[in-house]
């Protein structure tokens, strides 16, 4: 049966979020909050098609709000790329550049750790996989040494890996994997979703041809918005004009993201460039936090010492309470909540993904707090 | 030189926006000003994945915020298709099913009045086009009995039409290509990029295979955003499944819009869905309109009586005055602004789009006032 408008209504006109008051810790939110500026700037450019009210026909030419040289200037600068495109996130920028670059059967090799994204963009696009294994252990750790025989057997058309990954946060020797692919000459792929917006990298430094980068994942903006570094090199074929219409793009369909979303990937983004500048306290206390956490018994998976905010806990002590616990798989999620702590997955207690990005020392105090108070009350 | 903090902040961190007072009447713009509910739930729902709270690995099925419901139930219903797809629009709609269902080299049958985002989703999807003719009058007028000797000749894998253009407004007889379709047994792909959420439209009624809608141009929401709505044989065909991944979909990269543009969608949805059940209101202000303006000496351009918001005026008075003006071409651009009036291009004075959407009587009085100024005064 069709609703009405007052059924309409009810169900979308006061939509609410739950976690809007609380301490968030789940890796994918803890990078894309808004700065108070992107709030701002939200309410003047919330309506559709805002930002193109002084277009001349491309977005990246758009000088008011100043656009282009945001995009011209600014992004490569701070992500050391010769060239930068816009995109509607990393997803769309890794299949951005495989539909761009490659040929449906070419061969990709990519690492274990890879985001599921990265298969979705690879079907698509058509690819043949090949996969450099991790080390297998807790740590999970990448060899980026590995990718030289798979490169020798399979002769690639692409190298992809993740910087970091979105499991366990391990940031693999990019550099060595930059200077094989130059070796090889086989263009190197980073995704680097949680990286750029956090932590400082540079495309020239690693030697990459892409880095990829999310601005709802790591660089306090609203989704969907994402951003594209490039070499030089590859710029002409990225870029390519739509036939018989100057000025437009075939892969970026004549626009991406036509909207609020890169409003306040823009309003955010002194704030995003002078938080990188302070990465080495946020490993501080991503380290001090997992060692409050392994001293209550729980085990932190990926590289030791951490190098990253986004870490994975294997939680035997809390899957040991579940079993007794009247809340069952829930009790952990539901426990967290009580304390106003938001983000660890419902259900899930054999292991627990943590961001501690952005969150104060003294939050952070809290959440080790409520874990070792239900370790010792049920444990 | 690389910017200093001190510049990016001068740069981006106050962005504000010229129209954000005044009537405006770009066509772009006017279906797609948020609504109050849409400007409140934006607050709730600012940050980077905040639509992600409550995600257990789908966007599509997300309850909290009901967007589950949203996708399987209302939009659905509203558009008359058995199955719809977020997008991040309209273009990205278009090129999502080119891929899902086509091959490069196949051909596609489409109208002579498309966006040029559609060649861009065509090319990019490495199709073969033939075009269909307008009647190269002013009226720009498409006759559907024309594809079938091209459909005879040419055997395409795909019909597509736009309904409206976007550059005269004209409404072909879908209906008729619906037939036209089901008759050759070829998918038929309707861009409504115009209609959907505007204008009742029905998937159904018109028997089309696929029927396309932007948010941010005709929904009330913030761009990026879109909806695609299909015929239930085409389901498992575009929402195949991630080699390795279940739930998740290839052609969608997993998930689309996992962001705020999506909430402004859905908090509109109520008042969009009513706005279009008065669309007959809209149609006589734009016949209004347009008799005023060519009582002024212009001509409207596209099919008459016009039968949609957006209109093209031949402004032959305008140019004869820029030619003398000291501002020159930038006369008009400038005399509206002057009195508030935002939206038509900067430069062109010898056609001028207008939408008379979703703006009263009284402020289109204005708008036609300021015409009349302007041709008594200098004309």
């Amino acid at each position: 049966m069709n609703s009405t408008i007052q059924e309409l209504q009810q169900r979308y006109a006061n939509l609410t979020r739950t976690y809007n008051q609380g301490i968030i810790v789940n890796p994918l939110q803890t990078g894309g909050r808004l700065t108070d500026a992107a709030k701002a700037a939200m309410q003047q450019f919330g309506d559709g098609y805002s930002v193109c009210d002084h277009c001349k026909g491309r977005l990246e030419g758009i000088s008011n709000p100043p656009i282009d040289t945001f995009v011209e200037k600014d992004l490569p600068q701070f992500i050391g790329a010769d060239a930068v495109k816009l995109t509607h996130g990393a997803r769309e920028g890794k299949y951005l550049v495989f539909h761009a670059i490659t040929k449906p059967g070419d061969v990709v090799v990519v690492d274990r750790n890879r985001h599921y994204s990265s298969d979705a963009a690879i079907q698509r696009a058509g690819l043949n996989v090949v996969k450099v294994d991790n080390d297998g252990t807790l740590e999970r750790k990448m060899n980026v040494e590995d990718y030289i025989p798979l490169i020798k057997q399979h002769r690639p058309k692409l190298l992809f890996i993740t910087y970091p990954d979105g499991s366990v946060g391990n940031l693999p020797d990019v550099k060595r994997l930059g200077d094989i692919a130059q070796e090889y000459e086989i263009p190197l792929v980073v995704n680097a979703a949680y990286a750029i917006g956090r932590m400082p990298i540079s495309l020239q430094d690693i030697g990459a041809d892409f880095v990829i980068g999310s601005g709802h994942k790591s660089m306090a903006s609203m989704g969907p918005v994402g951003v594209l570094g490039m070499k030089e090199k590859w710029r002409d074929i990225l870029t390519r004009p739509v036939e018989g219409h100057k000025g437009k793009e075939i892969e970026c369909l004549g626009c991406t993201v036509r909207g609020t979303p890169l409003i306040t990937l823009m309003a955010s983004f002194p704030e995003v460039v002078e938080r990188t500048g302070r990465w080495d306290e946020e490993v501080a206390k991503a380290r001090w936090f997992s060692g409050e956490l392994e001293s209550l018994g729980l085990e932190q998976m990926g590289e030791k010492p951490h190098a990253h905010d986004l870490m994975m806990f294997q939680t035997d002590v809390f899957y040991q309470i579940s079993g007794k616990h009247p809340q069952k798989r829930a009790f952990l999620y539901e426990a967290l909540k009580e304390n106003g702590i938001f983000g660890v997955k419902h259900g899930l207690t054999k292991s627990m993904k943590i961001s501690t990005y952005g969150t104060s020392r003294e939050d952070l105090e809290k959440v080790v707090a409520t874990f070792k108070d239900l370790v010792n009350r049920y444990g």
